[in-house]
């Protein structure tokens, strides 16, 4: 199942061992780890316990958008602390969601961030949607692990479900690579036509950002927006 | 919620702090203790982070008959170690029925056996039902609290969409202990009489709790059932 796991500066080796069981029992494989705290480390290996092919196997990054570079369709797990609302789904639709986006050659991610502060803005913008997990309202936040054990369980229980033959694409969906290099294309050009103030941007390539991740552009369609934009601006200073 | 959860014989105090961490993120508030190695015990407190009210209240029993004997519906979630086949549920489904079957003056209770060797038969013939984890057939061991957490978050989603009036029974189900006085009372006189050889009982009486256990008897059922079994044994010896 091409869907992978990203845990962001994670604080406690235990969590990512406990995580990489909680993959393996649910069948899924790639574990990626953003800046992790300590990591290999002993404690990780003991939580695994059997699962140390997964921590063996897992790649590390500096920045979640290297992480993400060749992923389709990204969900983050993460504490609500973003200050423009997001398309949200609970695990069951999300695991859908992300299944029904994973092919063979595509890569869907489920992002988890830090222990206590949850993911940063930023990083929160890099990815189409978030999971929002039902937790009673005054006792909210679940371990990391256990975050991670409740996706993978809705992502095994929608990839049995799923049908075997999804709708079919024209083109594949954008990765995030090519969105990524969409949206500074895009910054630069408002940014040089002036509609974007740099210095007072006003929240406007977050809302562009939200706009695009619920319109989940396939690969002809960031081509034909990078050619629309093209066409539209050339920069008159130079 | 009147669902509780009953831990067999845990090894690892961590275990039963994050389970009732898990508990609490899910709304659930009863944890049972059967024979646990260590409780209390500091690194119980340490993974509960938070939720030391649900173990500060949590009861400690020596049988698990004793920590059942209020229950009228109790699942068994644990490795698959028994010599008969019993009523076998995943998660949403035990979920849907231990929420069905609660109500504000019965209880349900999910039952998890030790981390190493699961529930011992005798105990596993307790419940009315096992729970089966959808796990990878080659890696299926899930850690206990990661269980406990994906149990509690079933029961949450099934409370959530319960319809608020069940269907109306006759008679409340027989408690643990008014079925167990059942089989005691059944087994008794089909020893008296012959029918069961306490030297070579063949799996008569698992056999007998089995059908039962999908019977759901309610309380009136049990007292006609011991009226008939007065009524067709009194021991002829005396």
């Amino acid at each position: 199942m091409p869907t992978k796991i990203v845990l962001v500066e994670t604080s406690h080796p235990g969590n990512i061992g406990a995580a990489a069981r909680a993959m393996k029992n649910m069948g899924l494989a790639e574990l990626v780890l953003v800046r992790p705290k300590h990591f290999p480390h002993a404690e990780a290996t003991a939580r695994a316990s059997g699962a140390d092919d997964v921590l063996a196997r897992a790649s590390v990054y500096d920045t979640l958008a290297d992480a993400l570079a060749d992923s389709v369709y990204s969900v983050a797990a993460s504490a609500r602390q973003r200050t423009i609302s997001w398309p949200e789904f609970e695990p069951e639709e999300a695991a859908r969601r992300l299944v029904s986006e994973s092919t063979a050659t595509t890569k869907t991610a489920v992002v988890f961030g830090p222990e206590t502060s949850g993911l940063r803005n930023d990083d929160l913008e890099l990815c189409q949607a978030l999971i929002c997990i039902p937790s009673v309202a005054d006792f909210p936040s679940l371990n990391l692990a256990m975050a991670v054990q409740l996706i993978s369980y809705e992502i095994r229980l929608a990839s049995r479900d799923a049908k075997p033959a999804g709708p079919v694409r024209e083109s594949p969906l954008a990765t995030h690579a090519e969105l990524e290099n969409f949206f500074q294309h895009l910054e630069t050009s408002l940014s040089e036509s002036g509609f974007l103030n740099p210095r007072s941007p006003r929240k406007l390539m977050p809302r562009l950002r939200r706009l695009f991740a619920r319109a989940l552009p396939d690969q002809n369609e960031v081509n034909i927006l990078r050619g629309i934009l093209a066409s539209l601006w050339t920069d008159r200073r130079s």
